[in-house]
């Protein structure tokens, strides 16, 4: 069977277009709900909030050129008010007030980060069939990342393959099987629930840390494209890696990303990347317990193809 | 006493500098432990998620200038793929796979956010007494957003004080006494514990809601100067509002934002802005309720002195 | 016969796609040539320099949104330097050295402009044939403005309709016809010669200086539709007036700019917009002279479709 | 004698602070007037032109960083025309109209740029003695490169070293003297006059195009500090070179960059970095002859330290 009629065969197989009416946006976070956030929150034992989200600032992983690191720009400065030349307030006697502003510029993707259901396109088309021209420059009007919002608390479970094959960090071009993952699952004794979101450790992110080298956008571990069928099954709202794409990279078949067309586009599952899992790997590790509450809510930015996100796992 | 005289006296009588010691850039966050976090994951019951964060887009509140809305920028689109023009991918055969990609250009403080510790200074000295020479046009050295990563899963306490007051919205002008946060808290049946992240309702946002004008930067209600002390004395870690600067406009005083100097610069406190918390205040009064776990982390932006935040509070 | 059908009529009649070749990306600068460089430079009496352009800052013409004016972004600052900040310079010492550095952020199309032959489609293609798909998220593949470096040394001839009318401004909604060019012609006793710029002053900037409102998108004096076979006769490279459009606004038939279709899609003609002539037209009429050296080169921006210009005249 | 005192000597002897005035904000453009414009003009002769500057785009010198490329950014598309996302426009019946528009973000010191007054300081001074402070998060209030508009219509004159050293291109850290100008001026039989500008060819640039490497910032062949008094006696207006600095480096002595602090602080000469010489100095060599008409207004962006420019020799 050739490469296109893999990504065709699992298309056909398990599309969820429809499933939910012509209308929605969603997507597998049609599998959360009020029941699954208590659950999420029903997780948390001690209190200790872990950080999953990378500095946005000009040492982090983008080499330039497509995406760059953000880039932060400042429009009012203390040196300003120290130099005093911020003693004319436009607003009021200043008598001793300062301030500093500041914009940002940033890649929606260029960090931790969520891929919208308008990020990837299949023949035109985006999840749920929308026309991919719903998606021009003035950003998307179908399946934008602002319908998200209010999504994102859920039931985290880490699946940590790098401590499953026995290494810090599994090779470039590893690609994570439904084996790995099913012993994964019982080397834990976690179990994986619809809505939850899966947040897979291969330890590539550490062992690229503030060396990143061609690590946005190289070679790389992450899901076989035939994980597919299980992602299904499993009802998973979201999944996150420590990997700039999810999956693996080289890719499997002859064409681009086949995972991202086949479980972003047709699933409707949220892809996280570039999610820093350290931190969070080690006090599983530590404790022997992987599951959390994950609360990673985009940025309703509207009509944007993805965000950047402030992740938290709560434990 | 002179204006200037009552700002420098709530300093001398209430000024936390130097409290956590030399090195501190949390400020009240001080005041959060694992066992605030426990006590704020125990408000949660039915598992109502509630965003309380504007959109980012064009329609925002900024009328332009000093801050202007957020603007959304494609870098590629899904007209592209329709088109034809991403048929050569540089990444890999296409095979009828297609992108999108964005950028964000956003003043950080243009909708609802948080106020850094490094936003606000007073005689040349920022939060703890660091010179305000350390905010330059590389960013903050000290007390940037990103310290607070990981502080913000927060007890959520909302004052209604539109409601206190049997209006809509409060007027422009109107300050917030302690008289009125200690009825909204008597009136409530709450209490605000350490810790806590004070959410004070005006209906200022509602009422001018896509008819912004001068909302982001005019007259409006606000908590007076003279809540200072109680401020303090709550020990509170931050407070928002759903006005774009917390304090009363005109300011009580003659000068600029005395609130900000006292409660922010030497309480250390978190000031949040143009919080939408008119479905949260809604939800609060039906259920008659007024606790909740608030989740509000900033993105992590080094060096930056504010942060776009998407808010949310979980029932 | 309906407004499509004159459109369709004058390209009909006009068109020079094909004249200069397939490959040909100039369009009307064909008409220049090393003798018209000569020819425009031997126009230099006096050695007055007068600019035509508009300041590029927030007080410009736009009115936000989709194209706000250029916001400059300091990346380091006197103050920095004042207040110790650039003490510790990363490429040798300081010793009393400072520095300041800026980025700008510049709709190409907010101020003084040219629009390149990539700015405009018309049923899917731009000038020469090319398809419309030749631009993308990745700028312009044919037709950029880059094109056109070391082609705007050209001689300029100002027609002073304002003047012809004996008014100060032209009305919006004014349609400037060939009799009014012809009239402006004879009036000045000037003649326009293949390869010229030509520069009409409607007085609508000076009217609007400042108290912009609409000026940069509302009603305008402009150009007739029916002005095409006329430009087309004379050969001229470029159009430019104090106008945002270059056209009369509303438009005379039941389409959005229908000038720009036949002019600058088919004709292969430069437009210039927001010129500021209000020196220049006050320079010819004190001396009674109406041509000049006119240097206006774009920026090559590669893939742009427009560019801010210095322009000057040189009398 | 030490570095600084070598700095600080030429500053005492050669200084023009104040020589125009209190207010002069034009430094040595004071030397330009009609007179010599119309000298510049006479200059030409073929009527060929020839553009001195960089493509501006993601190709060009910049490493990222401090100073990044230019980045062109699309806002409408003609694939969003192609693919009818633009089928409704907000102005007017589309009938096949379709358009493109974009927008630049560009450091003003990317390319080939000239430096403002206002770009460097010493001991907290810019040119004509006035503060520092002066520039600010807000920009420049004194010195912009917006002082300069309508000044740049200069005789040019090329100063080729490498073609007087007999190589293609003279070594970084080759410190162009005294003896060396002079004996261009000689072996070329060209003048220098008062409010010229001096173009000097190194050839670094051509050897680095397109694998620029270091070569925006890096060590380069220039101007040696000890022509500080040649350059004042000349009474040039502007100096440029095809290098990103125009002075050698490394530095002869132990501070950075000292030749901007004595020529431009002091002496208020215009600095132009970057500028592509190559075909100019075929063109030169080939005809032997080395002056000509130079045509270099700035972008008058108000309150910026620097411009890109669209430099032409007229020839």
């Amino acid at each position: 069977m050739s490469a296109s009629d893999v990504v065709e065969e699992y298309i056909a197989q398990l599309s969820r277009w429809g499933r939910w009416g012509p209308d929605d946006e969603l997507g597998a976070f049609n599998f959360t709900s009020a029941e699954t956030v208590r659950a999420a929150v029903a997780e948390v034992r001690s209190g200790e909030v872990i950080s999953l989200t990378l500095p946005y600032d000009q040492r982090g992983p983008q080499p330039g050129g497509f995406r760059s690191n953000p880039q932060l720009i400042t429009t009012a400065t203390g040196t300003d008010h120290v130099a005093g030349a911020q003693e004319q307030l436009p607003w009021g006697p200043a008598k001793g007030f300062g301030y500093a502003d500041d914009v940002v510029v940033m890649p929606l993707q260029c960090g931790t980060q969520w891929d919208a259901l308008s990020h990837i396109f299949h023949r035109g088309q985006m999840w749920n069939g929308y026309s991919a021209a719903e998606h021009s420059s003035a950003g998307a009007k179908r399946n934008g990342i602002e319908r998200w919002c209010g999504r994102m608390v859920l039931r985290g479970v880490l699946l940590d393959i790098a401590l499953l094959r026995g290494v810090a960090a599994l090779e470039p071009g590893y690609a994570i099987s439904v084996a790995d993952l099913e012993a994964a699952v019982q080397a834990e004794g976690v179990d994986v629930r619809p809505g939850d979101a899966l947040l897979v450790h291969t330890g590539h992110l550490e062992a690229r840390r503030n060396r990143w080298g061609d690590y946005a956008g190289g070679p790389a571990p992450g899901l076989s494209l035939h994980t597919a069928p299980w992602l299904a099954e499993r009802e998973i709202a979201a999944i996150a890696t420590d990997t700039w794409g999810v999956e693996v990279r080289p890719n499997e078949v002859d064409r681009f990303q086949p995972l991202h067309t086949v479980a972003l586009v047709h699933l409707g599952i949220a892809f996280g990347e570039m999610f820093d899992l350290s931190r969070l790997a080690a006090a599983c590790r530590a404790e022997g317990r992987w599951s959390f509450l994950l609360v990673a809510e985009p940025l309703p930015i509207t009509g944007a193809v993805g965000s950047p996100v402030a992740a938290i796992a709560v434990r």
